[in-house]
């Protein structure tokens, strides 16, 4: 079965999602036969690359608040995360353009890396008092450190067009499937769960999906479809 | 909607049920909303890198025939190309090991060329009185011809990890969704078909799937699971 969970990496309740949902994987019975592939979403698309911005005053600004106020906020998101046994730092926290990230985790996913990648991309933007939107050099480090090629990831990241295409088709396709915020998890295609829900409702989720896991749908007879086999295609004049 | 299409390029009935395929999709009125992947499968993966073997000698081997007999069934295959408008070539064709078309298929599809690189593939296989397994110049060449950068595409067959995750992945997703065999088109994954059916069944195939596409099942209440969307992340304060 395979849990598709869209993401990014500038959303911190994406990161606590993301712990909890893996609690409940590793509570899970049939863990074993769960796939895990992180999709991208960019909460800001239109932000330019390159344009960061400290967090604290962006959330001011956009909800109106003091800097004490969204420190507040900032400190209640910290709670969730300490429960989750997660780091949560807003000091040095810099919200960015995510997209080279999301280019970088489809690259990583070609190489069996992507589950690595993703937790240190969240350490780096959440835990770490410092900025993950330092550029190339910092996303190279990372990828070094998640296992991948540094020089190949230097390359992923020097051509904006690579995994670029990846990256659309995942947003299109989470649109599609009805996802309006992040964290948005689906399973087997069939159930949706939206937000950072409680371990349990994860739990209850995985079960479900599991107990329902729907065979296809046979469309057209199969005598009429000619196909090739591991035993070889069957010959016409045996018709 | 997404259809899928697990297919190996040594297999003729793949070649032909792409053809009508096609010809279903290009008749069907809401071809703008489908989205086509070629997945990958092998129908013999044991085969050694570089070892490959005329056709016709495989054939009557396999099935025991005589060679003529083994002429006679590619001829039948020939005029179900025919009739779909293929030009279909037993002469100079080999059986391969397909893994690094494969590779490519996966490099294409990141840069939105996997449907240049397949038809490609298949003429090379099928089409013309050459085998396809000459090695990697060979590939490159058709690389470059489907839009891709030669020497992108160069490096990549280089590299025998590259995109060899990809292709292991589909194989076991195919095996999971029921594929014994190979064309195997998976609409919305939720509807089979297996083999190269006729027209008409691929058409209704994708009506079917079209006016049966199932939103994604909730799970969880919606207001315990924290988001971030385009406007922000709700902030806990407002709890």
């Amino acid at each position: 079965m395979r849990v598709e969970i869209w993401t990014d990496i500038n959303c911190p309740w994406c990161y606590v999602g993301k712990a909890r949902f893996d609690q409940a994987l590793a509570g899970f019975e049939h863990r074993d036969g769960v796939e895990v592939v992180h999709r991208s979403y960019e909460l800001d698309p239109s932000r330019p690359q390159g344009v960061t911005e400290p967090v604290l005053p962006m959330l001011a600004k956009k909800y109106g608040l003091s800097e004490a106020q969204a420190r507040q906020a900032e400190e209640r998101i910290a709670a969730n995360a300490a429960a989750e046994g997660l780091e949560y730092r807003t000091a040095g926290r810099d919200v960015g353009n995510s997209f080279d990230m999301h280019r970088l985790l489809h690259f990583s996913r070609e190489h069996g890396r992507q589950h690595e990648l993703i937790d240190l991309l969240y350490r780096a933007n959440f835990a770490e008092e410092r900025s993950a939107f330092e550029g190339v050099e910092r996303l190279v480090e990372l990828a070094a450190e998640a296992g991948l090629d540094a020089g190949a990831a230097r390359a992923v990241l020097a051509d904006p067009e690579r995994y670029a295409a990846d990256v659309r088709a995942d947003e299109q396709e989470g649109a599609r499937l009805g996802a309006t915020g992040v964290p948005f998890f689906v399973l087997d295609r069939a159930y949706g769960v939206s937000g950072a829900q409680p371990v349990e409702a994860f739990g209850q989720a995985l079960a479900q999906a599991w107990a329902n896991h729907a065979p296809l749908t046979t469309v057209g007879a199969a005598r009429d479809g000619e196909a090739c086999g591991p035993d070889g295609c069957p010959l016409p004049s045996d018709d």
